[in-house]
């Protein structure tokens, strides 16, 4: 089993190395090559996404990826942020299915912004559609404006699309996922005013009739972005396209107070897979030790079950991050009156114990 | 000074009725004809936005809106649904400035989702550009995909795009209405992604340089839609494109516990405005006379203040209805024990009385 390792900037390097040293602890039988990314992948070879490390993680089974990102690439061109790195990978890759999931931790419910009884045992998928829409949609660019309130004048446009079976596959995806939870599916559309997301909507209810077993109702974006600060446990699967996806999972995973400790899947459809943790590089901590590997740790628990098969190494993995919760250790980001504050090394260290 | 009402569906009729009770209450010389639109509009005449219900509005000074939208209407085409009302007349009288204040009331910070400490005295201004972004971008429709991950396949697509000048009059308004506030703005953007808001940002940036008294900053919408979350007061004014602008002010209008008392004011560059609440039609409690007034009465102050140069008389209902919220009145959706549940015309009546 091949695992591409890619650190990335910021706390990437500091939180892949526990996620490793658990890995390794579990003596499976991994062979892990380490390979540079976004800034770090500029600073080596002058492109976020060097021809070697996109060759790597192609052939390997799964890419266990820290994070991208720091200020001092802000002025460089778009094509050269770091973030084209994940753009490309996704696209490279076919990674449509990203599963984003929003848990709060019992142990964590008081570090939600939201009142303990809003989210304590809040587990919220989020099944985000990660290579259409608007993010790779042709034509985009400047021209000048053909038409509009100001015709003649620079405009910039982009194009959001998506086609039936892109809306298919990520459907059957969502309602698979609901199968083995709540059996509830939440799509979330705009509808009312986006012609994709009318053809969204019509394919996700066509979808629906074979799965007679899963519940399918159907929220506009704003409202979902409303429904998830009033009432998030209404919700267990939710489904959206990439733009929408992007803002709701984020906003679903502050709300849970521990996005410390959130993995994330990207998937394609040959159970190829990206696992990275759902925060994001914080430059600011970076090289301070202090950063919580555990969002890192248990996405390498999602990339022993979805991508290699290991099922029980990966419920070891998620047993052993709720012992250390348990034990009471916990990174700065997730501190509290009555815990011991631990470091990034510390907490990998407990959680190789625990295993 | 000539005011189009239409009430609309729902609990619009008897949250305009209660508006209407204090606009009259305070003598001044307003001419108020009333038309129906939404789904009231289609009942009456086959369309959501009939041609004299339209004329009426651009006659007009400002037009106090209620709410539409009704389930028994969402199995219409499209064109004929309610809500094409409201994205109708925003076109028509090219209303491209959305004013959505999110505050938290003192009396009802115990009713947010966040913790008190979180949102009390929360005061955010979110401008949201109106007429231009996805909403009524060309081209449109449903295709044969010409290329992507399925050719040949059904797809649908829209068209995002902003233009410079479009861009800079939304930026102004934020900047001045900045200046008479805390002197702080945050654009949001995704011009890591989209070239729109890369020129979104790029001319934000630069109508900046005109307002040096203002601070600037720029936000990524998924980090926005996170920080609105974690930190809401944070934000002074925040500007944005129509479609983000929509999510992004939703999820901040519920974060305050108190959407039943947030005004929208729609202005174009004539200082004509539509004013309506916040919240939406709620037809699940419509005719029961339980519907809260307080942001469509609030709503009459911005018409009063931004379209119909009367601030003193704006003032006045603003004034009022902080004290009935201090005599401890209360409408069933910001009820709490201790305080006395009104219904919708007995809020109405108090606010009269305590002009
Ligand atoms: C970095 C950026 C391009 C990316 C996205 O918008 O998809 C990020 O926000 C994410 O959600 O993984
Ligand atoms: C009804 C709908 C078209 C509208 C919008 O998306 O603009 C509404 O959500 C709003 O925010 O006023």
């Amino acid at each position: 089993m091949k695992i591409a390792v890619l650190p990335g900037d910021g706390i990437g390097p500091e939180i892949i190395a526990e996620a490793v040293k658990v890995l390794n602890a579990l003596n499976l039988d991994l062979q892990m090559e380490t390979a540079p990314v976004g800034g770090a992948g500029y600073e080596a070879s002058g492109h976020p996404l060097p021809p070697a490390t996109l060759k790597l993680a192609q052939e390997a089974d799964a890419i266990l990826f820290g994070a991208v990102g720091d200020w001092k690439y802000d002025t460089l061109d778009r094509p050269l942020r770091p973030e084209q790195a994940i753009l490309g990978l996704r696209k490279a890759l076919g990674l449509f299915a990203n599963f984003r999931p929003a848990i709060c931790y019992k142990e964590l419910t008081h570090a939600s912004s939201l009142k303990p009884e809003l989210v304590a045992g809040l587990d919220i998928l989020i099944i985000r559609e990660l290579t259409g829409d608007i993010y790779f949609g042709q034509p985009r660019g400047r021209r000048e404006a053909p038409d509009g309130h100001f015709p003649g004048s620079e405009e910039a446009f982009d194009t959001m699309r998506y086609s039936r079976p892109e809306i298919e596959r990520i459907a059957h995806v969502a309602f698979q996922a609901a199968q083995k939870r709540d059996k509830r599916v939440t799509s979330v559309d705009k509808s009312n005013v986006l012609e994709t997301f009318q053809l969204w909507k019509d394919v996700v209810t066509e979808v629906a009739k074979q799965y007679p077993d899963v519940a399918l109702d159907h929220m506009y974006v704003d409202n979902a972005a409303m429904q998830l600060v009033k009432e998030p446990k209404r919700f267990d699967v939710v489904v959206t396209g990439n733009m929408f996806g992007d803002i709701l999972s984020d906003e679903a995973s502050m709300l849970t107070g521990s996005i410390g400790m959130l993995p994330s899947a990207s998937l394609n459809d040959k159970k190829q897979g990206l696992y990275e943790p759902s925060h994001g590089s914080a430059p600011d901590i970076a090289g301070k030790g202090i950063a919580n590997p555990l969002a890192t740790i248990l996405s390498a628990a999602m990339m022993l079950r979805f991508s290699l098969g290991q099922e029980a190494a990966a419920l070891k993995i998620e047993a052993a991050v709720q012992q250390v919760l348990a034990d009471g250790l916990r990174t700065a980001d997730i501190y509290s009156e009555g815990t011991t504050k631990v470091s990034t090394a510390q907490m990998g260290d407990a959680v190789v114990k625990a295993l």
